[in-house]
């Protein structure tokens, strides 16, 4: 008999299946036994009240995550998860585990320090609840994908290891590259602009590495970073009418493939306005002295408390999760920023706010080879790092723009997860490099 | 007017329409101007018989390269590429290009020495041959997914920077992790058989690290590496079925949305054989001593040479462009190969011959946790460094296989690319790093 996946078994009833997965559970209550079995996609329970049924199992001396094969009749049963489960069994085991686990899977919740659960990753991850997070990861990026496959854009993979550590000139790991230094992209930025030049419209999706030495909840220093650029744009409102879409189908897309695992989190996914909206920085400012009493103007950047006054303005006055502050002040922008050209030192980027904590960035970049030199200079960084860079301005390149979006960072805001390793499978810090 | 892309202007006959791209070919004989403009998909000829209509491309001195906005009227004409010009121009430079360009762009065919072509690849990417084989490479990479998602399988991303250099022991390149020795990951075999205990079925694309010290036209040293890893398989030969139909999905995906790119490139896909024929080892090396009269039998592994014969003899005995071997001896399978229990010293691993060349690795993996201590030690490896390899054994884990493509070795084949560096954006070898 073929085996069946556990999420299908419901469609079943009355059937004889064949099931195989992992000893998630077992519980004897008098004659009574209950197995769980997990398979790579969801659960099932299997009820025997015969010993002799599970003479496989108890013979090889099997544990829990024993992986194992198991023929039953598939019978509606209210008091069950899902509302069937498995009768008149057959269970042969696959691979007996006879050592205790690391940790305990079979709960609902999967109770352990943060430490123990990320020195364990490799186990704990199979719990359903974790599980559940990165089959959202998986699907957020299959999201990603189609929103901007069905708009022209096409699919890059660019070099990881590169010559130097220009874009923001420190926080980048070095590595021996055949006895010459060589270091790791804190970002495709460089390659995606150029890459415009080729294909208009580029994505990417690929790890990024950060040597930030901060041992915080919202840092890691290695993740995987959903990258856009593309070309011909008339300024940073055409890129954010292209996240709003974005947004809106990675979204859409967990709503319709991700159902049992949004349950089982309890996560509450927001809606995304027809039209998200935006505030300028200058005048999000003046609205915090208006609102709070507090008297930011001047400052060049947003604090997160500034942060979550403005979403909560954006909750109150529009009813929505998102807000996008545009205009940021130059100074607080890298060098390939393309200015307001109406309002000297502001810029034609923005943040998205998702309930009142910086999601995305972008905006429009500078296209022109001359502001690139003029702007390296300002910033006083020599040209030659550049070359190829600028290579690529010198030959001709249009109005452009993109963002990107830390799936992790994604991942963590819309679980409302305490701490970003928890939306990482393996995750790297400070102290961590395995497993 | 809204622009639309080159590659639908032959659906506009007789309409006036608007484009935007770059200036890819200029020139004029007598009163007869012929413009080419190239956008991120296809490429137009514009024709103009009035110097007053090129007069805004002509103040700015724009030359090729150009970023321009054009106008004109759709006009069917059997002599022109694609059968459809435009005429009556309005032209607007957006980005003009004063300066010479590094490699010419605008002939049928880039010429220029493999150097050259690298050191500019910023620009020389935007030609449409270059340019074709990176579209295909997308549309791989796309066709590579939808087989594995029609499958249940969930896109996984595991970390490049990795404790040690576990799976080969040498060839890794080294970097300085916040002041402690850290490695690039050179393949995700290990953290994809431990997502096997996760979802059973997993794939990633992503960037691989090799510190070969080869300088060859088959090697570069940073790669993208399209990696499938399953559970509850019965053997190997359940992993060459799932090869058949990725390789099918890829092909099908290439020829469906890349007729251009593949008429441009010449390239002949290989259709794939309802069933891919399969040979061993053993019996590979009799046919060669009998076919061609060479006693290879007792080498553990198949030389280049052997490798073409093999694959002559698949297309003449079985018309087939692709071959499997299976069985290879296990002295040169990695440690956690499953051996054949039929037969000790093979191994239930195979390689993937396609048109005489090794395309594919694969294989059954060891399961048990015993056998991989066994393995280990066998091998002469501390399990210190494996420790939360082994964990994911010594909680369960079902029989499982899996196997990788090379993303660049796909399309040099493919597309009969002399140099692999041709089929990679931005190579990285022994001595570039850049761009």
């Amino acid at each position: 008999m073929d085996r069946i996946p556990t999420t299908q078994i419901k469609e079943h009833i009355g059937q004889r299946v064949r099931v195989q997965g992992w000893l998630h559970a077992l519980r004897r209550m008098g004659g009574v036994t209950f197995l769980v079995v997990r398979d790579g996609w969801g659960t099932v329970q299997a009820v025997s009240e015969d010993e002799a049924e599970l003479a496989p199992l108890l013979a090889a001396g099997a544990g829990l995550e024993t992986v194992l094969a198991l023929e039953g009749t598939v019978t509606a049963e209210a008091q069950a998860p899902g509302g069937v489960e498995l009768r008149q069994l057959a269970v042969a085991a696959i691979t007996p585990v006879t050592e205790a686990l690391p940790l305990p899977l079979h709960k609902r919740q999967l109770k352990a320090s943060l430490p123990t659960l990320l020195d364990h990753a490799v186990v704990a991850n199979r719990h359903p609840a974790r599980r559940a997070v990165f089959r959202l990861a998986a699907e957020a990026m299959a999201g990603f994908r189609a929103v901007l496959g069905a708009r022209g854009f096409s699919e890059i993979q660019t070099p990881k290891i590169v010559a130097s550590a220009t874009e923001s000139g420190s926080n980048v790991f070095q590595l021996d590259y055949f006895g010459r230094p060589a270091y790791l992209a804190q970002s495709p930025q460089f390659y995606k602009q150029i890459m415009v030049g080729v294909f208009e419209r580029v994505f990417e999706v690929g790890p990024v590495f950060r040597a930030e030495p901060h041992d915080t909840t919202r840092h890691v220093n290695e993740y995987v970073s959903l990258d856009v650029e593309f070309g011909f744009i008339e300024n940073h409102f055409t890129v954010m009418a292209l996240v709003r879409e974005v947004i809106a189908g990675i979204l859409s897309r967990l709503e319709n493939n991700c159902a049992a695992e949004l349950a089982l989190l309890e996560a509450r996914l927001p809606v995304t306005p027809a039209a998200i909206p935006h505030i300028h920085f200058a005048e999000a400012q003046e609205l915090i002295l208006q609102r709070h009493g507090v008297d930011v103007r001047g400052e060049p950047d947003l604090s997160p408390q500034d942060e979550r006054w403005l979403g909560a303005w954006a909750q109150e006055q529009h009813g929505s999760d998102f807000l996008f502050v545009t205009g940021y002040p130059m100074v607080k922008r890298p060098f390939y920023t393309h200015p307001d050209p109406g309002r000297p030192g502001y810029s034609n980027s923005f943040d998205l706010l998702f309930r009142g904590v910086e999601l995305i960035t972008g905006g429009q970049r500078l296209h022109r080879y001359g502001d690139y030199l003029a702007a390296l200079e300002r910033a006083g960084y020599p040209t030659a790092p550049f070359e190829s860079y600028l290579e690529a301005f010198r030959c001709g390149m249009p109005p452009h723009g993109g963002f990107a979006i830390g799936l992790e960072r994604l991942l963590m805001q819309l679980l409302e997860l305490p701490n970003l390793r928890l939306a990482t499978l393996f995750p790297r810090d400070l102290s961590r490099v395995a497993p």
